[in-house]
């Protein structure tokens, strides 16, 4: 990883082969073949099957001449056990391409089965930045809601069981070789999910625009992505509409974009000690601490606030004060709106571990590029608010 | 190539890895050598070598490890000659990775090589869209220029020197490995070409902007390069300050990331067979036509026209009209303000040429994405305008 100087002054600015488009799950086929794959490990999950989705998933592989073996052996906020049946069953079986349909959950497994059929050991091993050493098999990602970012991004969260919290695995090898993104999956998508992983996608564009890492070619995708949510967020959970699901979509995918190149900040630096611990709702835990971690960021980032005004939808005179409270009462209407869950211990936390999650988070690599430091008594400040 | 619909319905966007910033020419060695490259092939000219930059490059590539054989037999607006030469030195040498440093021509000679090292034939076999069958060797691009965009790009330009036209090769395969730009190159280059290289760069965000296939993955791009020169390029023609000579680089890095996905319109349509022609300074022609160009193209896109007038630094009340003559005053003034060529007959156009340059444009691969379809007629008729 590199320092906060050299991230400030160098750029590098890395994505996957981007395919969009309603219908293009049809395409998913084509893509593993292209990528030289004959028999595709295809990681899903029962509500998806049920939905239909890895029904036409497979109708593409088998369309494209290619064998499949189907593994749904996971669950939200997915465990390294199931990663590492995930990956003797891959080899076992021959695979030799990856095909991940589903959340952040189903394509972080399918990164981590990635990282284990071609380097061996344990999940847990390549915890960290920069931990793997050889090359993984093909990778074709489908997200199927409107929030991980996983599909185009250099990082895969895995569930550490026995110490029970989340592991950040940074490599640009966990990118994948093709993001393909279908709108229509989101149809399926329970209201529920496309609030929280739309939430969580918002918590991404506003993390990576903060970010000390983040650089022009990060900075146009963190406001695309803010525009397109504060037009189609509200609209997409209340009305359904797809126009406005495809916005969220494509939120998402602008969102990951930037992150994956600028990382992120205090939200999820909070968010993964949190859901490691509880195994709780990724997007849920991002609505709640979001506010909290603007109201702490905002004083310190007024020169970027204009440029996020308009992304929201308003214009600013150039008065700082102003444009902090608007930023800050635009986003928190928009989690309202949305209904977005607002405190800590709605979503089970206990208080008494809110030391333990501040200490937690004070190691998470998330909490580098914060554009604001924290020691753990801020973190603290900041989960108290957000209970 | 895709039909129209099929454009208009999916987006594609696909961008090599991108390293960006002041010094980071001493880091082409290491990327060099970290794509697999033992001799390296280093393309570039003679004004980068008497500048100093070739040396630099040398050095990092020895720093680094690796031998290398050098290569500057290429000529602007690059020779299919010049690549058969190259191809034939590559392979003599026994290279193994090529680094393409320089303007539009070096780069576009060091894919021209890439192609035929690994494909074998003559360049113009591969003219047009995905002609290319084997991979190529590891390529690195370090644009020095402020416009051309090939570092990004899915595009190789070469003049076929027989039927003195532009050839266009497009594929996938040519977009380099690693797009490293280093804005303190700009340093040297001299004022004349600040200014041409940098319309080029106005001229592909514009035309990428208002293309058929352009998507928000590429409008994104499009915009920030409009509001990276709106706000540096008179600037950085005039006063040269190294924050206004790497906005450009910026600009330009943006512009190529929109165009190579969204592809380009009839400017570049007109300028291909132009520059192929009489060997003209690419960016003179573009600078040339684009306000033409503009005029015919504006009263069709007056969607998009709010925000291209928000990129370039205005606010729009809706009035369409209002809109589309902004636009088009500030496109003028700023080519104005920075010294650009404003007539093909002082580019040495004879105007007896102009109904077969027309007819030559209509069979460019720019004219199908055009946003206004064009005829021969329609074609003629903007020429002798910019006559």
């Amino acid at each position: 990883m590199e320092g906060h100087d050299q991230i400030l002054q160098h750029c590098k600015f890395e994505v996957p082969e981007i395919v969009f488009g309603r219908g293009l799950l049809s395409q998913v086929g084509a893509c593993a073949r292209r990528l030289g794959g004959r028999k595709v490990f295809l990681v899903s999950d029962q509500g998806l099957f049920n939905a239909g989705w890895v029904d036409q998933a497979m109708h593409s592989l088998l369309d494209a001449g290619l064998s499949f073996v189907y593994y749904d052996q996971i669950t939200p906020n997915p465990k390294d056990v199931e990663i590492e049946t995930g990956a003797a069953e891959y080899i076992r079986q021959g695979a030799d391409v990856i095909v991940g349909l589903g959340g952040g959950s189903a394509m972080d497994a399918a990164k981590g089965i990635a990282i284990l059929v071609s380097n061996g050991g344990r999940i847990r091993d390549f915890e960290g930045p920069d931990k793997i050493i050889r090359p993984l098999p093909p990778l074709v990602l489908c997200p199927t809601t409107c929030g991980t970012g996983s599909d185009v991004s250099q990082f895969a969260i895995i569930n550490d069981t026995e110490r029970r919290c989340k592991m950040t695995i940074m490599s640009r090898c966990v990118a994948p070789d093709i993001s393909l993104t279908d709108p229509d999956t989101l149809e399926t998508l329970p209201d529920e999910y496309v609030c929280t992983t739309a939430t969580d996608a918002l918590s991404h564009a506003l993390e990576a625009f903060f970010s000390v890492a983040s650089t022009s070619l990060t900075d146009v995708h963190a406001i695309k992505a803010v525009r397109l949510l504060s037009r189609s967020l509200v609209k997409a959970v209340q009305e359904r509409r797809p126009d406005d699901l495809e916005n969220l979509s494509r939120a998402s995918l602008h969102a990951g974009m930037a992150f994956s190149n600028s990382l992120l900040g205090i939200v999820h630096a909070l968010a993964h000690p949190i859901g490691g611990f509880y195994d709780a709702n990724h997007g849920s835990v991002n609505a709640v601490l979001l506010p909290e971690v603007l109201r702490y960021d905002l004083p310190v980032v007024t020169e970027k606030l204009p440029e996020l005004a308009w992304g929201l939808g308003h214009m600013t005179n150039g008065d700082t004060g102003g444009a902090v409270e608007m930023v800050q009462e635009t986003v928190e209407s928009l989690l309202d709106a949305c209904g977005a869950p607002r405190s800590l211990r709605s979503l089970g936390v206990n208080r008494e571990d809110l030391p333990d999650l501040a200490e937690k988070a004070l190691k998470d690599v998330c909490i580098v590029t914060s554009p604001r430091e924290a020691d753990k008594k801020d973190l603290l400040r900041i989960l108290e608010k957000a209970y």
